[in-house]
């Protein structure tokens, strides 16, 4: 065991624990079992990475513009700074996790997150150096690790370049997922099925019209997304405690931004006001909302194929893979298990959402407290889009099938059909129409010739496949 | 009264009443008591009115090509046309709203909305041709009202327009609450102010930079806004039951959405894929969380004011102004009022936030049934924002008054300040320093007397308001 | 017109209008069209009047005690009382509501509320004595309408009045459909149906269990419904503006309450910490999460009965009755538009409950400054419920129609049915029968035939739909 | 690696893992990495093993009843179930918990949870037996470890098991939070404090009144916390796979749930109607919703403590104790991190509650399959709210310090004090009084010199602490 103190007094840390006394704090004031993301852990990795490496450019520049100038203020060897770079590197490089021992819901803006990480890096240097951890009067945690440095911009700086990376990452699955769906819809072109509003039988549709209703939706979706990394690539970082840069070089805050740019390969820019970026947390909300529409469409998606693949639906045509065993009880049992876990990730979503907004407007003059929620829930939301997007990708279009049913089965005896004829004969004489195969339970042609409303030969013409599919109807062909 | 009847029955109507037998069921179905909002009821009136004169388009084009032929199929009259065209016109001038009897809550994915304006318009032309109400065998809700029309491309296709014309409004309350911000920006450039983190004094910051904080906030709302109507622009007018056009000409698909886009003077399109846009709210979800950024907005920016502006700030400097006697048994009580209706409006929003996605995602194969539900949300949101900008603007920013208080009082006493002396004297240093300001309550300069960490020349440059302010410290400065 | 002014200046109103200048400011302050529950409007004409009572009893007392002698505060003359009681009495039977101006959504606490009613029955009570509205030397909206009052017991207070005088219809209400649905449970007792689990079919079950699933819940809503109103009970008048008392004698504190009990017929009694029941609104977080739940019940049941006796149902037995037309385009179109009544009605209740939960965590000190838009989102949802429940017991229930399939198109070719046969031939065999069932599309009998895999005699036995229903094989029996 | 083999196909599973290819499964159908709630999979354990020893019991009344006879029915060897109990201890003891590889998100309504579950159980009876892990013809994970059992009643079971363990540990966690409170409630009894409502002086309060506020509430949270079990002690072990015990023996049905009552010592009863127990999730909507009133509470008392020891407070009384440093980069600052820490916490249990309200919501006839979503949000907040109140306790009222100001300062100089005069002058008199207090800043004292209004002996008596704290005047005192 090592010894190590605070302002409130002495604690013993394990001899080679890469945390310290602050992180142990925070354990301590915030017994919370929800598990930090990792992706937001290595993202602060990088951030230091670009700050240690801005430290250097800086003492170099003073090097160069100063030589043998001595200052009132203190400069730090460039051998630790050295150090403390490769100890970023192996941050970012996803190493020393579990030494993050802060939870992910915590008090204190995120002073902890950036603490349990500088004093990772500080001991992770003095170790890689042949010192003991806990020798900060070697390498300290503030005035090494967290040089020229915040909380307040080097943990939401970070969230964004975290947030950045996943949504590629998303934007992939949703293109995977596309892929799949447009397969379908080209597969069953022109294919008819019955159409369906409020679950119960509307005009004919298609299955290519079906899928190309989800097709649209996640193409916006994706052009969504898309975008969404210019709501968060402005960037506070340089800004210190509250956007105003005080006891920060103006090399360091003009430097750090493109340094970071060119080490994340990632469109990332200063904010123009950092004090804005540093205080206000919409462009979150902006953001999660755009995941937000991405699972309404995916749960609208998931529940349309629950629907259709279901028992319970007549005549079913739509047969969705078998993934697992439906039940423990019912033997030869199969659920629609992906539809239910892309909606129940959704809810997840929804619920964060609600988070996300809730906590945003609940920033307090120079800063929000609850940035470590809100990034929580934000990274939580895109994993689990990515997830659901795989699945349904993978796991159930891949082999979706579909059987088709004569058409007679499914359209012609619809009463909904009768729509075809309004033009013809007016609403009300439809509706005698719709209401005669209704209650009779029969095809349209069979309830024209008891009612003998239209003539069968314009009938048999409007109830082409070919005539209900396409988009209104035209003069000149009709009467030809 | 006068006798009305559909497929369950006959029903006694008063007399006079522009609503029917249809519009009767729904009041009976839907026995809730929310208010149908005014602006949604006008613009089916313009949706409506472009049917009809596209609807003579039609005639005339048929005319034209087909002069002498006889169809098979019902055209009306276009004088008929012309009277329901009229009584269009009328609805969009927000006359008869009190024959609409629906209420915001309703089932059926608003048939009873537009089966209200059916009859409403049927019956206006009835009255206006000298004929009594009901007389539907000459002019009918359904074949002649509704002609080319289905529930589902109409109502929400005047839910866009509703939505469009309510966002210009917006657009404007918001522009006028940032030139009230702007106003107070500018007023109080560079006036020192002692900046909070978590409700603790941190570093100064400056009114101005608080301000500026709103008006970036305000201009990122005004931006996403403005952008918001290019995600509803597109509608799916002609589009019929699902989307598919199924008995409508397809002359009236192609023309009916520029004869909107003319009336309105909307930048309206018609979607490329009628049934996606007949099928997916996630459009409304993507706008709705627009307006709920701009909301979070609104709820930071008066919580700050609300806070700045109390009893119980130290050294108050803010003061808001006083708008109506604050308490009922106690006298002289003056309370931020405005803030407190800003924040109520923040969390309707959220909750219809809410409303609107959980509704979006359960639509249903070809069609969302809770349109109205999600219709009616949205538009009170956008109403909501725009009273809460306006009063912002005209009930808070305009008398919004700031007295500064001597620096002494604020800033030099507060430990934090001490942060500024960090790359002289170091992290552990600093907070020498700080813990002394805190437990004696002494300024940094007394401090620094007692403790004599850093030149009092340093010192006393460093504290220049001037050099608090600026975006870090340079060099060259600081040296010479 | 007439002349009013308040601290900010003079203000020209309406001759005979009831409301005041302190309405108008609320009314320019929060320009938000949300129409204000006219329930609340009611219960606080009945507070009103126990605290008129209630002086006159003071008074009353006071002259008893110490007659002849003169105080060094004010008293009222027991005839201007009177007149302010009768008063009270017309706001509680609903009258001059359209002089209540102020919107649903406001700030200030609740104070415009009461000014406004202070307003209409200072108005009320001079007009009722032949003086002109406004003469408020001779009865003052402060000193004589709100005397012994503050806005933070009355309103509140109004409000628990409001809801419980509701919550006793929603009872009702819960109890008329609760007949309805023990009708249709006994009508169909032991009638077999095919279960379903995740929409695949499960083991079989019957319809008397199914609806006695819906009864148990309402049962429960019931029992949680019929236990609210003791969370809200407890009332705060007589507390003053923050449950101190401050200002208001003793006598009048301890006696305001029962008089309110007396009036209202409401086991209505006073809180033992007016502070805490000033401060905290957790009870009507309590109270609307039982709602909610009640909507969730709702919802599920509503979903349910769409999904049964929808169209795309295999073999159909649940048909609901036909409340209107379904579409204005497809002639003969019938939807389930009470179910969605219902479930819009329920997203509308869990967006309330989350604004309630919002704006009750977020009282500060002595006092929760959201009660007006709490106390109209509690409101909105009772009224809502008891929409939702009567549509349901009238318009569904009461004309819900099943016709019975024959056994073997449902039940026995549906492999779950095979799950009976596990204890008998073990969950793998049972497999294979419901896979060579789910292939071969046939039922057990004629799976069993192919696979020979149990006793035909005691499969036999096994699907009788009695053994299919009864909870539980019995050893003895299954032998003999 | 061993092999095993569902309907799909074949796996390699490591030799050793105690899953099986149903939870690999699982893990690529849902590819989510929030971590399962171990109380949950250890009460799974509690709840197989009742089942085991039931059917010990089943078998020994068998052997009693029936000695010699043979049956249709397949029975399992008593030596068999023995080494199921044994796991499934072992599980209860949280042993294994690495080998449970289902994510906390997922579909099919627990089935994954259950034959993960049933996989561990069988190979750890088949480890203890001297087995191959996977030989599955010796233990089989259905037919055995799953015996009677189905997953829609064995995990709801459990979850009720693990929800009820930790509710009482949360009824402790609010007595400790109590019991601090009430210690700095008694400390200051009677100490008069400038009151607040919506952040502006109001009449005096004390602050032992403030502490009794949070008490009374804390009081409410246990009185509900402790109702909670209520909620959940019925439970639907025995009822298979929809609650109509298809498949089981009613032997099994009978004892299954007394013996799980005699294992946990838990008040646990089987419900009357195990077919609503399994359909409708209601109680678990009502239960969270007690724990959503909790976090409620937490959060304004949170909020009010935070702001009470704030920097910006005016004359601060309050000082939290200083728990860890509180910032990176600014030196000696202090934050509220346990208030903020509770407030996320908080807001953590909204979103939870409104995932499970949506979700209990769309059961879907017997089933509702979003159980594990919904069971996995409310063991987060139960836990979340047990770490909010013991953080509270320990972390904050512990060492909280009240340092009170003289009266003038804060009471006599607050316009808010002119409330107690009311009675005497009339509100209009006292609000001049206010009005002089507000303009001048001086003292109730100094502007009653100024402006004359009451006798100064009345005046000093209206103003004494105990007068100002008393509940209401009493007329004889005050004369005398």
């Amino acid at each position: 065991m090592r010894s190590e103190s605070d302002f409130i007094g002495q604690r013993e840390i394990p001899k080679d624990a890469l945390w310290g006394i602050h992180s142990l704090r925070a354990k301590e004031n915030f017994p919370d079992q929800t598990a930090f993301h990792k992706e937001w852990f290595m993202a602060i990795g990088i951030v230091k990475q670009a700050c240690y490496q801005t430290y250097l450019s800086f003492l170099k520049a003073i090097e160069d513009k100063f030589p043998q100038e001595e200052f009132p203020f203190q400069l730090i060897d460039s051998k630790l700074i050295d150090e403390l770079e490769k100890a970023s590197i192996e941050i970012n490089d996803g190493k020393h996790f579990e030494h993050f021992i802060c939870p992910a819901i915590q008090g204190g803006a995120g002073t902890s997150i950036n603490m349990n990480l500088n004093e990772i890096i500080a001991n992770l240097a003095l170790q890689n150096t042949g010192k003991d951890c806990g020798s900060y009067q070697e390498i300290d945690p503030f005035e090494h690790a967290n040089v020229f440095q915040s909380t307040n911009d080097v943990i939401p700086t970070a969230l964004k370049v975290a947030a950045i990376r996943l949504l590629q990452d998303l934007e992939d699955s949703i293109n995977s997922l596309r892929t799949q769906v447009e397969k379908t819809e080209s597969k069953h072109r022109n294919v008819l099925r019955q159409g369906y509003t409020q679950m119960q039988a509307a005009v004919p549709s298609s299955y290519d019209k079906l899928f190309s209703t989800y097709n649209n939706a996640l193409s916006r979706d994706w052009w969504r997304v898309s975008k969404c990394f210019e709501r968060i690539k402005e960037v506070n970082l340089g800004g210190g405690a509250i956007g105003t840069g005080l006891s920060i070089p103006r090399f360091f805050i003009v430097e750090v931004v493109p340094k970071l740019q060119k080490l994340t390969g990632l469109p990332i820019t200063r904010s123009e006001n950092l004090s804005d970026t540093t205080a206000n947390l919409d462009s979150f909300v902006e953001v999660h909302a755009t995941l937000k529409a991405h699972a309404v469409n995916l749960e609208k998606m998931a529940a349309d194929l629950r629907l259709l693949g279901s028992d319970l639906f007549q005549n079913r045509e739509v047969h969705l893979p078998q993934k697992q065993v439906g039940s423990s009880i019912m033997p030869g049992k199969i659920n629609p298990v992906i539809p239910e876990f892309v909606i129940s990730a959704a809810h997840k979503i929804y619920a964060n959402d609600l988070m996300i907004s809730n906590l945003s407007g609940q920033g307090c003059l120079e800063l929000n407290a609850y940035l470590p929620s809100i990034g929580h829930a934000l990274l939580d939301s895109i994993k689990l889009l990515i997830a659901a997007n795989n699945s349904l990708a993978d796991n159930l279009f891949k082999d979706l099938v579909i059987k088709i049913n004569p058409i007679e089965e499914t359209i012609l005896k619809n009463p909904s059909v009768a729509t075809a004829l309004s033009p013809y004969i007016g609403y009300h004489q439809a509706a005698k129409l719709a209401k005669e195969m209704k209650t009779k339970e029969i095809s349209i042609l069979q309830a024209n010739d008891n009612l003998q409303l239209i003539e069968i030969d314009t009938l048999k013409k409007l109830i082409q496949p070919e005539e209900l599919l396409k988009l209104g109807f035209r003069i000149g062909e009709t009467l030809q």
